[in-house]
């Protein structure tokens, strides 16, 4: 709604009545950015610059002062200027004693500085309620108004007035304030728009490998071997055939990587019998990147079903199946229907696309919104029974495609096997160790260590 | 976002600084470990216990104490014991006055008491002001730091003041808290996360149950039948003919049940009279689950889309196509192409689309972050004017796919009618009455009575 | 979750302790309703009325007093009567001192009055709190508890405490609100209701025109012209083959105009030398509504490709292809393979399929819970850079489907060339033009301009 909001004001509005006065300290593109979209909102805006002279380019109808007198006018200073010329305010804290600073400013690496610099502000500053907020949201949005992705303006502090009194000029400039906490909260405030999806780095680099890697592997079984052997040029096959092996491999071996680390988690409890041990390093962040694991592996489900769906209008294909009607005729015979190759052929597609409808209801489910409308025991009933369900419907898929041909020896071209067997390796190890966690022997005394019970333990 | 904050927060972090002491009563599994996630966000942490021994459980640096001193050394109390245990709260009357106390406890079953657990507290401890929180939040996930589903905290409490404290050390965890109002909704809150899909479970069995019945009667129509007369065995019918024959049954029949309450409501309100009557219990639970039956069906109706695109790859299909063929060759003769058939083909395909178009249409607009950003008026729009497009849309496929086949006598095997068949009574119905219902002369009453206006008042 | 609470309350409980006393100044249906479901969540409710009897539609428990007589019994008075009916409230000012009136007012029109009703009834009443709220709620919806759409309550006022008392009434009706700031925002709260999906009207507009310009020009171009001078009758035609052409080609061109006012925007300020200069209207607007023309033409994408993938299953399809191999048989040859058509056959559609791949893409990431999820940095990414591409790959989709046919006079008609070269137009305008500001000579100014710096300026 938000949204639709601040579309329906008119960005020249003039608007009814003067509400207050606040200070800017600082005249560059976000100070002047912020101050223009503030007048349009009815607020009456006093520059605090070095030189206070007013340029063309500051928003007509605002004053320019030297930083002692704006700040005078002010209960409210908005600081938009960079950290590293912060030093100058020091010299102010009389005149910023108990007034509300906002710290608006963002650095150029993530954990560039030891602590915030809103925290810094506040050092440096001690008389003045700092407030960390408006850091999110680009000058360049202010300006124009698309502020579709940042209408969020997180912000904390230690002082829970100073706090309302930013949020309710966050709202009245149509954004939606976040209260984040207290001022400990800065950095993390600050870190955050220089983040690029920091989660989805490893799930994206690991399946572009393994594309890669299946890729040439085809490439290789499928044209160059046949290109050899059969004299044949198969090159077209790069477009669609050899991504529709690639795809529904590397969505397999994903998808069993996010059920990989629970198994080996529940291993490593049973070994050691207690939960309060913390895991290794690696284990931990790989279990907080399998949702994004999840997710890229159903995007490489979504493009196998596509690539699947078309194979019927390709120009190969018909050729191929129009030579082989031709074939038979010419032959005189007509081959019979086998019972067996409508059962296996009918099956295998039918696990599969059981297989991709849960997935698709699992990546529907990992939606913000809707796992926020879940609870934690339905969020493991779909995420954990569901995503098991899933595994084992696709790996069956990929099974029973293999059908009569596994111990064919014509599938090995030059003794590399079809691709798709290599895929089944992973999900069946962890549907092995799952199988066998499950067994009551094992699943008790691993829910009892869950519960808080620890094997070695003498106290509690 | 917050998901990226915790999750770049190292679980062993040092904090800068020592914000404030919370005691915990309880050193069970959910204390100790909200505990050891306190003190990583740099609380210190009091426990208090019946026995003052530090066990090798307790995180290292939190000091165990009897309750009584425990209890002293915090204007917070955290009551992490469970509620048959809370009898010796009532003997700390005392100590406890004027502190805040957080109950985080669980019930076993929905409506276990008669009062919710805090409010209980609240009689125990008349003094203190109980605020109701955490419960949501599972140790294990607390523990492990994937906190995915759980990042809410659900808040309540009569005390303002005391919510605000309860609410910023919520968000000093990285959690989301979400302020329900007062003590009254602890029972709610003390609820939900015993649910298991409440509204989703009628909805469910309901369309499992179609799902099977329609199921054995097509067996029986295809299978069994041409078994029995045509000698044939066409038992891998199951694992995807029938199957899509059964889905776009179930999904059609529960589309016209998600608008066939509506109908009736309407039928009973201008019988009335009146819309100040309350409806029949069953009629108040139907309307409520409307939503999850649209969206069973919507799944059900993918389903039908993925078994009908799968088609022209199944062996089978692929062996009757050419066996086509090769009879037209040999026997010497060209089909002509039929006109008619021409259009009877490709309109039920495009009414199938169109209806499967505006059905995810409908289901992305039930989204709850899509429901939220639009108002009433576009609500009503979306869901009455376009469900009942699509209800039109899908039932006009489902006609035109019967084409010229109703009066078949083929189609009547031992006497049973297609399957298809039975599936637009209810559709057929619905689109009936409110056709009927769209008549000005029952229109403009159904409105009136909708705005508050009564056949038989003589007030107002 | 507020979706299961409210639907878990049963609607005739009784609460288990009266709160406190609310008076309601009307009768009318929308004053009912609240009272009704305000007694049904424990509050004593008093009926203001100019008549003060009791009639048969007040609900049962609830006083009906005198105005005057109403107001003395609460702190909280909700003004449930219409705005053209406030001026007797102008005589209450002394009882009414200090008290908080809620404005639940909604008009007929969009701007009706020049000040919000909430604005006039605060000069009305000087003395009292107002606070908006509740306008966004129907009555029906209340009365039924079926609040899908709207349980959110937006509330604005310029007392803070008197919000906070509203807000803690609205949670406890099971609503959820959402504090919008001051009074000033009143007049948004009370458009909002009235609005009809405003930033949708054009896209859409704009998207049906186009389906229908293509649609009779394909009508002519495959129908008409065939019928004319080939004599056959193609007229099935309009419901897959034509409605297959023109949704890629509207699809298309609805994506190159969402990045088409993004280029113009460059070269305007490239031109001017400086970002603080206003766009004209018709292009502030244009940008206003990207998100929603990128999803519409999502939209025609997703029917493209359903109408593509049921090609082979349609009668007239199975009719040419069985057609075609009977040619072959009957003159006993065999069309080779063509190397150069499989290329082009699998190249087009992988291209497609990569396009709308990453369409689907860009349409999740708009999603209201999942762009609040990331930051501007990650949403310029994915909505520019992946955006760029998914226009580059459906280009070049379209580019090879043309493939040999370009300049092959069979395919101009009457003249008229083929719609997809029309489609071809805009997406490459906006290709070629972002190629060319994409060079760093061009791409440099601009990133200064984009920073703040005048290419006339003398100060800052």
């Amino acid at each position: 709604m938000k949204n639709n909001f601040s579309n329906m004001v008119p960005l020249t509005e003039d608007s009814p009545k003067k509400q207050e006065t606040v200070c800017i300290f600082g005249t560059g593109d976000f100070g002047r950015s912020l101050g223009y979209k503030m007048m349009q909102c009815g607020y009456s805006i006093v520059f605090g610059s070095r030189n206070a002279q007013t340029s063309s380019l500051i928003p007509k109808g605002a004053e320019v002062l030297s930083h002692t007198e704006a700040a005078q006018k002010s209960g409210i200073i908005i600081v938009a200027i960079q950290r590293q010329h912060y030093n100058f305010l020091a010299e102010l804290t009389e005149v910023l004693q108990g007034k509300i600073l906002v710290d608006v400013s963002n650095n150029l690496k993530i954990n560039q500085y030891p602590e915030s610099n809103a925290e810094y502000l506040a050092l440096l500053v001690p008389g003045a309620k700092v407030v960390k907020a408006f850091n999110t949201v680009s000058a360049w949005a202010l300006q124009s108004g698309t502020l579709d992705a940042s209408r969020q303006v997180f912000v904390c502090g230690d002082d829970s007035n100073a706090k309302q009194v930013v949020m309710d000029i966050v709202r009245t400039l149509g954004l939606t304030p976040l209260d984040q906490g207290s001022l400990l909260l800065a950095k993390d405030i600050e870190n955050y728009p220089l983040q690029l999806f920091p989660m989805w780095k490893f799930p994206i680099y690991l399946s572009l490998g393994l594309s890669a890697a299946f890729f040439f592997y085809c490439l290789i079984r499928d044209i160059i071997y046949r290109y050899v052997y059969e004299g044949k040029d198969f090159s077209f096959f790069v477009a669609i055939s050899i991504p529709n092996r690639v795809c529904p491999i590397v969505a397999l071996i994903l998808l069993a990587l996010v059920y990989l680390p629970g198994v080996i988690a529940a291993i490593l409890q049973l070994y050691r019998g207690t939960k309060y041990s913390r895991f290794p390093d690696w284990l931990d962040k790989w279990m907080l990147c399998r949702k994004q694991l999840g997710l890229v592996a159903l995007a490489f489900a979504f493009l196998h079903v596509l690539y699947t769906l078309v194979i019927p209008i390709r120009y190969y294909v018909r050729w191929r199946l129009n030579g082989y009607v031709i074939s038979q005729i010419n032959s005189n015979k007509t081959d019979p229907f086998n019972n067996v190759n409508g059962w296996i052929s009918d099956s295998y597609v039918a696990l599969g696309i059981l297989g991709f409808f849960l997935f698709v209801l699992l990546g529907i489910t990992s939606l913000p919104s809707v796992s926020n409308s879940v609870n934690w025991r339905e969020f493991r009933f779909v995420q954990s029974k569901l995503g098991y369900v899933t595994l084992i419907l696709c790996t069956a898929h990929t099974l029973v495609y293999g059908g009569k041909r596994f111990l064919n020896p014509s599938m090995y071209r030059w003794y590399l096997p079809a691709a798709y067997m290599l895929s089944l390796i992973v999900p069946c190890i962890v549907l092995v160790i799952k199988f066998v966690l499950v067994f009551p022997c094992l699943d008790r005394p691993l829910t009892q260590i869950r519960q808080g019970w620890e094997r070695n333990s003498s106290g509690s």
